[in-house]
């Protein structure tokens, strides 16, 4: 053997340490990675798998939703940056999710408080079941993460975005997530049926959204937003249609991230759960029309696109609960809560590019109230034999509606402290965590990226310094 | 009580209100809100919700597919009102298809002339396979108004267009839908098994199409479109790879269209669909593509793209009765009809700027006829028992094909005439439908919604004034 | 019937010939096209249908994913050209496999060399089960194709490219393909379990990146590339969001691409190929961010996207047979791999426009050599009862691993001298397969489209000549 030169030595080594890694982990298998175990015990399982599957790939192709709507929405001088962002949320999430989150979030549960099992879905989580479960939650881990990317946009540092990512992927997200979704304390109040969130309205969105007010408030507004008297000075999007474009991909995977939830094709209740979804939007976005129209005197896209997403946010929670014309009223007031909170954090001074806290941050919430109004008391889960949630227009009393005020409140300060935190952290380690001033004029693309969207077109970015 | 003020007193009024319309409505269910009857009675309809919904999303997917086409192939001053026009014919059209439209096409039939349930989804209509059905027809209704907007791009009146769009998805579009789909007399015809359109060749498209005819008349041509001596002078696309983005997003959301609309996965045909669909496109593109290269010696993109739709469209109505080669001929056809029907077209000044009524219209009137030729007779559909349908070419003698050529001709008037009335109200109660000529050639981006669809990047619009 | 006029006796004479055609036609039916006698043999087989249908419809959209990559790492003014290429691969594809393709690749076996049946889909072959394979194979070999035209890109002709794109769609393709997954040699080697390549990462991707070296290397370097020190002068693409955008479509289509390639919903292993996908595709653009971060001080972006698609192609041949930590383990090497070989590719002065050779091609052959190292015996096939799989790493011993090598050489010689030979007579039927140097310095859009991809935008595409 010694004369074996040094890298193929190592080499061997290296491919003997897997060997001897895999074997260990080969004898651990509890679960059952074939499939064929569960097909026996559950015959009727393919239908479901087949639903989750395609609801959690309509859930990941809302990243792209996201990017554009969101490069769309900010100057070209850094459009690369805020592709990058959310390409890479996705890319740290998933693995951040996949090493720790999934574990401390679905895993089995420790006194209410969190996961303790499922680490780098190895052992007994090599099953097909834990890994059905796992793509779909990866979905929604990511979208938590992207939505910050919205609020911090045009002036974070790159290593910083990639940072507080994985903090969100690995462990602010899957707290909460566990306390509502993986049987945590939340989900086991005594009150009403416990805190309900379908899809994630407050676990995703109003997650994301302020954890986005908190890098918002920790980074301050981008130059030129505000002038010295505290007037808006707009910074306009750079491509409206790639916005809109943006906004039509996430409708579309709303599809996913609403009905998909039932995380079973025998709850035929997923119908009602799609209609839901599309008339929040649609009512959403006409409440955005007019009430923009009326203060504004415009025919405004930016805005109406914004009343969609925030009707699509506000049905997420209660899209299971609910009626078809519910839908429409809780979309209405989204979408005017909107608009309303776009104004009120300018009057703040406080600088989201792209309205993730208004769109996100507030409807997410308005979301998990809205189930403690209109549930209607016609659908439990016929799969788990959950309870039928009532709520306070239907007969139900106050419980469900208190339940879902405390775990409102509860993510309201656990996103928004733990932000705080994880960008104070940031700060330090990273010498600060926003770009030079001379670099946010020069656009980002430059700075961090050394690359230009646009080469082939003449762009007057600097007009909008 | 008196010491509440009167805002908080009207609050706790109209919850009141929303009390007791709910604990009426709570009365009245006698559908299937859970879903769990209907599993009982038929255990093996989860998949064929999953279908159902899965192609229902994928059909309205088509409406940003339509957005880039449309803003793709008219020019960079009007890209936002283009984009917010495809946005909101959504929006509308899933209102007013929820409040109206949907009962008059798929409600209790009356006399065969039209549907009398199913308003707002409600009472009865609270029922899991009601509202799977509402969710697959809303996105058809609505992308029968968003043909439309490509024929009347570039210089109609925003709230034109809101309100012809509402009238489309609330009534032109479920009356004649009504007829062939919800058990009307077209359906009933002596001829054939009575006028067929598998997945709206007709009842989509051309009714698109003939209603964007009225509308592109009713308006007159784009200024500068036909010189003094009646040529033509192209207002060419400013962004043709947007507008084959779009096309690419269409022929996709087709294998919603078509193979879904067995509204079954038990109809194992939908595999045949699937690939006719393609071919038919794949066909349609070729077609185009050589018959201009022979005609003007360029490999056109665009013309190309409006085979492939061109194709789709045609195949729309027969592709679940017919033979794959048989889907390659009608697609062939369809790209040469669409091709010279834009000829045609611009020999009659009549300005169509994105080519709806050549690709929808023609097309699928063309579709409509081909069932009554290449109905093969190998398909009825196993699930309702209907019978198999033959076509003139496979011996099924002239039947079919006249109750197919009645269908088109009622289409082509309904959609026509409902249209060029639609049009007449609208000009009387909006002042005129169309936007001033300066409005016009400045762009109806500023005119209409105040805003730039691309601020940092310099535009030469007026250019093609 | 001698005062018919010539025009209606042709027609007359037409309709009479398709008429005999379809009656002979007729006559040999022998398939189920209808689809009730698959449904009464196999009553669970709607799942399988659904799910391989949606599958086919994720990965046709990974055409327009290719299509953007393309044109944005391209130059402006050849934006059209690129569109029309990805369009016509597939229009072109999907016709020639209906013509002879998919009877070559999956048709009966002869001497386990070639398939001999189910040409035009026509006689035995007009059956649900046939038609479902043909879709969803078909979506496969346009991605072959698709995948040679980056490698082409900016200086290829036109018709060649269609003239290549329907010889790899008939037949380079297909042979390969049935050698593998029709029943041919490579899959009855008696090493291993036979050669295996889950979706395709040798038979699709490796073999598209090899064509795209052959293709690359019979044109030569695009203007400019190389200085004559040899030099890398970078033309850099001209909208870098649109490729970023294009890499979400794939990442998205690509769980079609993979979990589809089980053909059965009753693998419930589905699971977890879709989480190895998205995995691989997370760990090889964080390795390519790295690696290039390293290499050359930027967070880039091209080659991050590059990395993402490199982790997905690495995956597809062991998707199935691998634990989640491996299939990162796998996407990390990917990712590299990629990356070095870009820099090989410049240094060999062979100009590879947007990387195909260094995604696909050898990430293609990576992916089927991890099998044999990988495949960790968890996972036969439970449908077809094929056994299970195991790699060197897990005590397999070296049988599949060098079947595997034998297949990637296999791959490898074929897909280069097809390629080569293809473009040679390419060469003499269009007198030449490059443009003019003035048609490259000017664009391939103005040359052979006669059109401008971006009209209204000032575009300034001559400073990258």
């Amino acid at each position: 053997m010694s004369n074996i030169p040094g890298k193929r030595k190592g080499l061997g080594l290296f491919l003997l340490g897997i060997f001897c890694l895999v074997s260990v982990a080969a004898a651990a298998y509890a679960g059952d990675p074939t499939g064929a175990e569960t097909l026996k015990k559950a015959p009727g399982s393919p239908v479901d798998y087949v639903w989750v599957l395609l609801c959690a790939f309509l859930v990941m192709f809302m990243q792209p939703g996201f990017a554009l709507v969101e490069a769309g929405f900010c100057r070209a001088k850094n459009a690369i940056n805020l592709m990058m962002k959310n390409l890479m949320d996705f890319v740290v999430g998933s693995l951040a999710f996949f090493a720790v989150g999934y574990a401390l979030m679905m895993g089995k549960d420790w006194h209410t408080v969190i996961g303790i099992s499922g680490w780098f879905l190895h052992g007994d989580s090599y099953d097909v079941h834990t890994y059905l479960i796992w793509i779909f939650q990866v979905v929604f881990a990511a979208t938590a993460a992207t939505i910050v990317s919205g609020a911090v946009a045009e002036r974070i540092k790159f290593p910083v975005y990639l940072f507080y990512s994985a903090i969100i992927s690995a462990f602010i997200y899957p707290v909460y997530g566990h306390w509502v979704w993986g049987g945590g304390w939340l989900s086991k109040l005594p009150l009403g049926v416990g805190a309900l969130d379908f899809a994630g309205s407050g676990i995703v969105h109003a997650m994301g959204g302020f954890i986005g007010l908190a890098g918002a408030m920790a980074l301050g507004p981008r130059i030129g937003k505000y002038d010295e008297k505290g007037r808006v000075k707009p910074l306009v999007g750079h491509n409206i249609p790639m916005a809109a474009l943006g906004v039509f991909i996430l409708w579309f995977g709303w599809f996913g991230f609403n009905p998909g939830s039932t995380l079973s094709a025998h709850e035929l209740r997923i119908s009602v759960i799609a209609v839901n979804t599309n008339l929040a939007a649609a009512a959403g976005a006409l409440a955005a029309l007019i009430f923009i129209k009326l203060k504004l005197g415009n025919w405004d896209l930016g805005m109406t696109l914004n009343g969609a997403l925030a009707g699509l946010v506000g049905i997420t929670a209660p899209c299971a609960w609910v009626e078809a014309w519910a839908a429409v009223l809780i979309g209405l007031i989204a979408g005017v809560l909107a608009c309303l909170n776009v104004l009120l954090l300018d009057k703040l001074q406080i600088d989201d590019p792209v309205g993730a806290v208004s769109v996100h941050g507030i409807n997410g919430i308005w979301g998990l109230i809205s189930v403690g109004l209109f549930a209607d008391g016609t659908y439990g889960n016929y799969t788990t034999k959950a309870p039928f949630v009532t709520g306070l227009f239907y007969g139900g009393g106050a419980g469900q509606l208190i339940a879902q005020l405390i775990s409102a409140a509860v993510c309201i300060a656990w996103a928004f402290i733990m932000g705080w935190i994880t960008f104070r952290i940031a700060k330090v380690l990273f010498s600060g965590i926003r770009v030079s001033p001379e670099e946010e004029a020069e656009g980002l693309d430059y700075g961090e990226h050394g690359a230009n969207a646009y080469p082939d077109f003449i762009v007057s970015s600097y007009m909008q310094r």
